[in-house]
């Protein structure tokens, strides 16, 4: 090392030590989850002990609606498709009397949901398909700078939940590699998981639709079809995990019961396993939904939590606040 | 640092500086294509040039077959599935009679090209379907352990080429992620890409098949469905990098027309892009084939390669020797 090296090195390392003291999940409180989660990190982290677990193996999974970021009083992506849908209508003036576009354009919730699930991938289809990859980063990207969440009046990615954050960061100190997996868009949610909870692309997991390699004046271009390619939830987590990821994460962090294959699979394999849900208890802070609620809902997690061994937080308990500084 | 590690890090440090110096790529002999390589890695590195790249998008993809290791006188994925078949067919006396698995059974490679896309199809699925993914994972490295290529007579997983291994290595240490895009089945290469080539399970992109999750004795399993997923070949292999790394490369590496437009997708972004195609021009050392080859025919890429500044690497001519240690 040369002479200017060396007490860099030296300041790096003493940070490193002191940041290794500090709590390195402020926004938790003391309590069982809390010290679950510390307990489990120390444990795959110890060379010399019985549940040591190798850095290469070190993977966890989050889903993200819901555990990441709020899906209520909708999920972001189905607010992006309405806006979409808004933006387009102009130019699809039959949109007025067909559903479930009329019911998209008059935000009535209600009609939507009579829509069923084929209602909705029309939707999907029609605000999401037809542009090319990059156009499309594009405008996801130009729509996040402008909509705000209802309830709370901030841009969705200043929404992300900070202990989740904290906890995504002491994981990755600690040789973990985090991905998300996610029942939603995996070409919405790349242009930004990298800036927001500091995942790049690659470890994004999520569901898609098929896209073909053409030219476009004589330049290659990737194009959306309108046409479903996979469905990364419930079942399909497992299955996307494994083909995306090729190995069983040892860590998985949901809130509802389409996380729960997710949870089953990787809390079922061999040595030491962690498993999380997020329980939306909070109606002041954030929201408080789970047996009943039409999106993110928690039934079936939530009666097998404690035989399976999976922590459950509790968002009113466990955590001092929800989102970063700014929120309440 | 306590006083045991200070020296080791010191020393660490010492032969880092010592191979930064040395010649990375010892096996490429001195001259256009070697050249290529340094300058490009030198250009995306230098933080100050005009071409320097963050280490986040320094992203290389590499095809494997006839790229990392032969693909001649058949696919080894292809042996696998030869050899698997007659494994099985003590359990499946029909196939004596019936096309294309008597042809398969026979060797009759004739026969076999006759029996198309639709009759290799299904010897793949006769092969390669209804386990579990881990019985899947167990039986391709069981079969390498024993398996010896006909030619050459080593287990196949020691005859990846030594000059790329090296330029694998080179990325890697120049910041470099380095990912497969192979139109070979994703769960052949898995369980070997890291010790033979330093990839990991994830970086690996290739045709696949579709998996079920299910409960087999009351524990969760994925099994291997009889049904293609996706062939990550051709047009397939820019649409593959898409779903599964989200963001496009800035350096590939194939043999083939099977990687044109790979090759094709990566050097037409902007700013700073390297192609490169092995071509197999070594009948002593390995094998000499292009255009005409039913195996990594290159008829296309050898045409356009200069016009679109693709390097083609001359076997014979660049490379001082094919293998690693103990081949020719």
């Amino acid at each position: 090392m040369n002479r200017l090296t060396y007490p860099f090195v030296l300041l790096i390392y003493l940070l490193l030590a002191a940041a290794v003291r500090a709590d390195p999940l402020p926004s938790w409180h003391d309590g069982p989850a809390k010290t679950a989660i510390q307990a489990f990190v120390t444990a795959v982290t110890r060379e010399s002990g019985p549940d040591f677990v190798p850095p290469s193996e070190r993977i966890a999974v989050f889903d993200n609606d819901g555990t990441l970021w709020p899906e209520q009083p909708m999920y972001v992506q189905l607010a992006f498709a309405l806006d979409r849908l808004k933006t387009l209508a102009p130019q699809r003036p039959e949109w007025k009397e067909k559903q479930p576009f009329k019911a998209a354009l008059e935000g009535d919730l209600k009609a939507l949901g009579q829509a069923g699930e084929h209602g909705l991938i029309e939707l999907v289809m029609a605000s999401h398909a037809g542009m090319t990859t990059d156009e499309f980063a594009q405008i996801v990207a130009d729509w996040l700078a402008t909509a705000r969440h209802p309830k709370f009046n901030r841009p969705y990615t200043e929404l992300s939940y900070q202990p989740m954050l904290e906890l995504l960061a002491y994981l990755r100190a600690n040789g973990f590699k985090t991905y998300i997996v996610s029942g939603g868009g995996v070409e919405f949610m790349r242009p930004w998981t990298q800036q927001v909870y500091g995942v790049p692309p690659e470890q994004v997991v999520g569901s898609s639709i098929k896209v073909k390699y053409e030219a476009r004046d004589g330049k290659p271009v990737l194009r959306r079809l309108p046409e479903i390619d996979f469905i990364d939830d419930k079942a399909g987590k497992p299955v996307g995990i494994h083909q995306f990821i090729g190995r069983r994460p040892i860590a998985a962090f949901g809130n509802s019961d389409g996380d729960f294959e997710m949870l089953e699979w990787v809390t079922s394999g061999p040595g030491p396993r962690f498993g999380l849900i997020v329980h939306h208890d909070d109606a002041d802070r954030e929201f408080a939904y789970d047996r009943k609620s039409p999106f993110g809902r928690l039934d079936r997690g939530l009666d097998q939590a404690q035989e399976r061994h999976w922590q459950v937080v509790s968002m009113k308990n466990d955590w001092k606040r929800v989102f970063p500084e700014g929120g309440k």
